[in-house]
């Protein structure tokens, strides 16, 4: 066990007070959910109407693993923190309601870059009405040394039974995207290239400012619309199987329907992680807009009753397996 | 970002498998809550009874901060990971239903220390009816050299509007904790004399397998005795000052009333962190039992109208008062 130098002690009240002035706003009439009590209490209490189920999720946030701290700005890594949470929200058609945060500092850190890491994250929460209703904080292991590790945690709400699984996915449905992919791959491979001192952190926001799909996701629920659902945090590839998994089924998806972000390749496209858009499948008779909430909606394939996993056809109509090869190593696992 | 070696791959392949196996139960009938979807998509969903509301905790519990890999058994630091979360649900009179844990690994970890650390959880776990509903798996950053991070949320419920705050304590108001304290300190004093080879951690189950009055905290909800109540994880001195300051009152203790575990000396019992007993206040007219599912419960003092703060009375009568010196070093800050 490490003692906390009084600067780290002073660092994490400050955290503290930071947080709690700026977070816990007022009960809003309408809402559907909302937070009874929040920081300063041994838990926080949550309301959630009648008839209406509670959906959690968890995602870290590590230094070196999920962001590096000469690559991403702290106001960055604070918004990309939330947003992988809020985006798991989304791809349940729930509401999010109030976030959590668990953050360990190392030693030494500059008060600039906690102070830029939560207008980061509580600017996107205010986007989306999302209390910051507590948390955790420590000294994080290492000294000077140490790694800035966070955790949130995402709490929201969905009408009872109607959540969208990954699992509700039948044979024969269509297999939409929504959004461009690959463009968050593009800015990443420039980053490895050292380009991040040329880059423009506000002119690439599909990277460094994603923004989850929740309204998307809501209109998706509300319309009886999406049968399954996942977001694309690993990559189309990766994601697409775990649909495949949680529903027991192959999928078939046309190379020339997918929707390449301007720069990207189909290849970044395919398994590019941290797009944050959702898929969803639907039936083949259901009329799909083909914009919802600002958000492009592109039909790229369907699900088949196959245990030949997820296929990919080319333009010429070949066929092949689509490897799931989204960037585990890079955003690790998520749940 | 950190490429994550296969054998690290399988490793958090290995966890998800394992926590997926043993500890998504069954939904129980009776039970006030329930988990209806666990690990394996976007997010859990959480079924809460009508009239009751959600509470919500999170803590970390970071290697060299909260815990050492050569004083703490893997199974131990499963089981403290887990009983933090479960000992804040107490404190507000809830009953844990669910935990979801984020968990990032060094390198080269040893497989028999996640299974041991799990093992650890989801023992207690079950013990308190609690389902793992899900989590996040990452690399440490660092490597080999990385530290073993983990963060417990842990999600209950309470009748709306019953759940115990910090706040309720009222002027007059009897002081009450539960247990002995001190016993956790006295191991880590031993630990930090560097005697860990030679204690017996099942022997010492105080430190390294405490139990959370979940129990005692209901039972005091449910028959409406505590108007206030906190659990002491920071020790009864920091935790007492948490609970005047968000009551806004102050609050006198009697030196020779305070439970001092055996082996403890007063010092210990009044600052030492992490006994996981309760501390609550109630009306001085209401009966309290001295004994309530299994704990003993000791009147050690009362609430004061006084801007005094916590203020401690020696046995010939002389008062001053009580620095709160509980182990922030040591458990670093919980909300």
């Amino acid at each position: 066990m490490v003692a906390v130098p009084s600067s780290e002690k002073s660092l994490i009240r400050h955290i503290r007070e930071l947080a709690k002035a700026k977070a816990v706003r007022p009960l809003r009439a309408g809402r559907q959910s909302t937070v009874a009590l929040g920081i300063g209490d041994d838990t926080a209490i949550l309301q959630v109407p009648v008839g209406h189920e509670v959906l959690i999720t968890t995602d870290f946030s590590l230094e070196g693993v999920h962001f590096r701290r000469d690559w991403h700005p702290a106001d960055s890594v604070g918004h990309r923190c939330l947003a992988r949470g809020l985006s798991d929200i989304a791809a349940m058609g729930g509401t999010p309601v109030a976030a959590f945060l668990s953050l360990a500092l190392p030693a030494k850190l500059p008060r600039a870059w906690v102070e830029g890491f939560l207008h980061g994250l509580l600017a996107l929460a205010g986007e989306h009405g999302v209390t910051l209703a507590g948390g955790d904080t420590a000294q994080a292991p290492g000294g000077a040394e140490g790694k800035i590790l966070a955790d949130i945690v995402v709490v929201g709400s969905a009408p009872r039974g109607e959540a969208v699984r990954r699992s509700g996915a039948r044979a024969g449905d269509a297999i939409y995207v929504t959004g461009r992919l690959g463009a968050s791959a593009v800015v990443l491979d420039r980053l490895y290239r050292k380009e991040n001192k040329s880059l423009n952190t506000k002119q690439h926001a599909e990277h460094f400012y994603p923004s989850p799909r929740v309204a998307v996701g809501r209109y998706l629920r509300e319309k009886g619309i999406s049968r399954a659902m996942i977001d694309l945090s690993d990559g189309l590839s990766t994601d697409l199987h775990h649909l495949c998994e949680e529903s027991r089924l192959g999928a078939m998806v046309y190379e020339d329907r997918i929707p390449v972000a301007r720069g990207a390749t189909l290849k970044q496209a395919l398994h590019g992680g941290e797009d944050y858009e959702l898929l969803f499948t639907a039936s083949p008779k259901r009329a799909v807009p083909a914009m919802i909430e600002g958000a492009p909606v592109t039909r790229i394939g369907e699900m088949q009753r196959s245990s030949a996993g997820v296929m990919i056809a080319s333009g010429t109509g070949k066929s092949s397996r689509l490897q799931p090869l989204g960037w585990e190593h890079f955003t690790s696992r998520k749940r």
